[in-house]
């Protein structure tokens, strides 16, 4: 069974998202994609980076396209490491900054949470307020559907 | 005074224009851009066109950019029309395509709104629906802030 | 003798096009190219256009680039005419939309004014503003340099 | 309240970078942004790099959409730093090279300042011309308007 991400499941992620950024002090830009990568639900919270808007959504884009959250990509596209150059890929839509995470249903990617406008650390933190919201409502059984 | 348009109004916009597309039966990409065309909000309704995430975007940017719906520029850029050819300007973000309608306020544009996934007769009801939302807000007293 | 439009001389072209603009009521965005189609100089008048910022530098470029004035593709490429299709070239920076004009000295493009942000024929009025000053200034004698 | 940075305005910090830049023996590149990253005005100096057209006007951009002035890129985004990765985001708008400084009036960024053509240091000089002559201007007073 295949585990669709609603808008509205969405929207309950980005909220978790904003609390989180809220509770830190931050302004963040948070957005989620769908299994195949493309944007559900974007959100710029009031005074967060413009630059935030590209990246949140390709750090979204990324996690699920490399199956893997961003910020293992920070220390392997370093020069001399294994993914050094994979940020000029794909025209450039690989983010190799922390804030990406994959949202994960019966071991398979099924979307992805990105957060940009702090320091990856604050991005990071922010991304898993909503991983953690997704992952809660998802381990109600396994079979059980978040999507209400 | 220059109006600047919050998340928290944009969400707000947004949720008036699913209404609208819920009640037509339609699945419909919404955003919403602020006065400089970068985005604030978008949502994507659940079986709604994934060509509608990169169309509704552009539209509310058009709308801004041009300082008019979108739908004046069907006409406009037909061949033989004032503005045919404005559609390969811009690197391909303006749309010529009825759905985008800027938000307008004390005579001055403060953002967009722009949606895609129906025709665009659908497309124009449903963003009217997030416009007529803008304007009761503002409406209430010239000098009155819908951010609240 | 080659003649190289200078900042200083840009800047007097902008301005004769602004004063038109203002005469007319209108809001322009107007850029001054070089020989090589490179930009020298650009202003966005108040509520210019956003859209406007890519198509007058644009409509400059063409005008050097395809040594003619914008508006002569206007009709040109329209489907069945001799140019249809020329404005997905080069990456779409080619405008067939009036307002570009090219500045020739000595029989040769020294440079382009290009205008955007209003009708065609308005932009072009505005255009013709700088071209007159501009051919004033180098009519003073075919050798006589602008540049002072 | 926000500040609005007219056209009259954007040319008095570009002549005051280009008074600098004469100074110091520099041909310059400036550009002025307004809050949403989009061009006001930009001079190009005699003999200044054509390189500099796009990187002037994108380190206006990338220090209106990061907030900051783009020499604190040039160190965080050093391999093994905080933003190593970035300037490929963006599609490549984003430039981590000084000379970049956001223009900040009420503690919100109402637009930016880029110049390009020199050493980084030398621009950041330039561009810091612009950004005192802005200050001066609206210093008088919190509320006071510079676009006289």
């Amino acid at each position: 069974m295949n585990m669709l991400i609603s808008l509205r499941l969405a929207i309950v992620l980005l909220e978790a998202a904003e609390r989180k950024a809220l509770e830190l002090g931050l302004s963040e830009d948070i957005a989620i994609v769908d299994e195949g990568g493309n944007l559900i639900a974007f959100h710029r919270m009031d005074n967060a980076k413009i630059a935030g808007i590209d990246i949140a959504q390709n750090k979204a884009w990324t996690s699920v396209a490399m199956q893997m959250p961003t910020s293992n990509l920070a220390n392997a596209a370093l020069p001399g490491g294994p993914s050094f150059g994979i940020n000029t890929t794909n025209q450039g839509k690989i983010v190799i900054l922390g804030g990406g995470i994959p949202l994960i249903f019966n071991n398979k990617v099924v979307g992805g949470v990105g957060v940009s406008g702090a320091t990856s650390e604050q991005d990071i933190e922010v991304a898993n307020a909503a991983l953690l919201t997704f992952n809660k409502m998802t381990n109600a059984g396994s079979n059980s559907n978040p999507n209400k």
